[in-house]
């Protein structure tokens, strides 16, 4: 990671102390740096404190414990992607457009995290497996991204307007789940866009029917 | 299970010697119980062998290593839950409420696999981990009835015609797998059926538009 990327910390559980405070910032990088070399299930405190010359209880100051670091990394990595992906919808005003490319985004984001970032991933992973709050709070934000898309859709009168709001968007997102889910990402061992812009095009012809 | 119930291996791989043959049924069985009893992962070959007073190499007549004899339970295990989701779409003409069923019938059974025989459900995920024949034959069957649900529904006018017909049918078999695939089954931890009734909404409207 690039040493100059602030972690924000706000709304992660586990947090202790001052947000701003720059040992926060320092033990953060480290656990980042570790995480990514040899993974967060072999990375322990006495690593990352050691790393940075400090002692373990200090960073209980800062931390409860391993997942409240591990939470901050992963908020910080889910958060990479969903700014990705709101970037990308900003570059159209079709509602259409925008819902193929959260499908298309978060798959691609998804997939490239598990070539490219083998030991995010697997950190995004055990979020998953342990059901950590950066991951509820990433499901909500994707939720949220679909909402605003059906409210867009449904004003300018590209979209119905029959169905309830909320549950016909909780179904979006749920389905967008098929294609960063990092359980199923392993299992399909492929890239799966098409799969995504299918899957975007059912949702699609519903919202348009 | 029942020891009248006969498992059948047509085209489940790693089966040697004749398919018919009374000991394979036994060793089915006595397999069939031990994965229910201690699992699949703690069972060992020589477990088998020993509850049913045959040797471990006499057990490579009949079959190749516990996989395949995993997959064979696995393959009856997911052909009773299709069964049972072919009885319960025959019950209605409607391709509408039919499909409905399927997304119902699936999140249903998976989640009772799950509560109901807890051993049987870490088959079924062993067999998604590691990609078993057994899946793929579970996952073409379930393609194969939504594929006639489509076509029956294209035919008397119920369903749009526009969309290719094979990829409309896979797109929406992948969706079903949000609600019987063991591992978000084991993450979701409670009853899908709202979540699965609403996909299949979705999917509908998609398919009447």
């Amino acid at each position: 990671m690039d040493q100059e990327i602030t972690i924000d910390v706000s709304g992660v559980s586990g947090q202790r102390g001052p947000a701003d405070h720059k040992r926060r910032q320092q033990i953060l990088q480290a656990a980042d740096e570790h995480f990514r070399l040899y993974g967060y299930r072999k990375t322990t405190l006495a690593d990352i404190a050691k790393a940075i010359n400090l002692s373990t209880p200090y960073l209980y100051k800062f931390f409860d414990s391993k997942q409240a670091i591990g939470e901050a990394i992963c908020s910080h990595c889910l958060g990479t992607i969903l700014t990705e992906v709101e970037q990308s919808i900003a570059a159209t005003r079709s509602p259409v457009e925008k819902m193929r490319r959260v499908f298309i985004g978060l798959e691609s984001r998804g997939w490239r995290l598990l070539n490219e970032q083998r030991k995010m991933h697997d950190l995004v992973s055990a979020s998953f497996e342990e059901g950590w709050g950066s991951l509820d709070r990433f499901k909500e934000a994707v939720f949220q991204i679909i909402r605003r898309i059906v409210v867009q859709g449904r004003e300018s009168g590209e979209f119905e307007r029959k169905t309830p709001l909320e549950e016909t968007c909780r179904t979006i997102a749920r389905m967008t789940e098929l294609f960063f889910h990092p359980t199923l990402l392993e299992q399909a061992g492929k890239s799966q866009e098409e799969e995504a812009v299918a899957a975007a095009n059912v949702v699609i012809r519903s919202l348009t029917a």
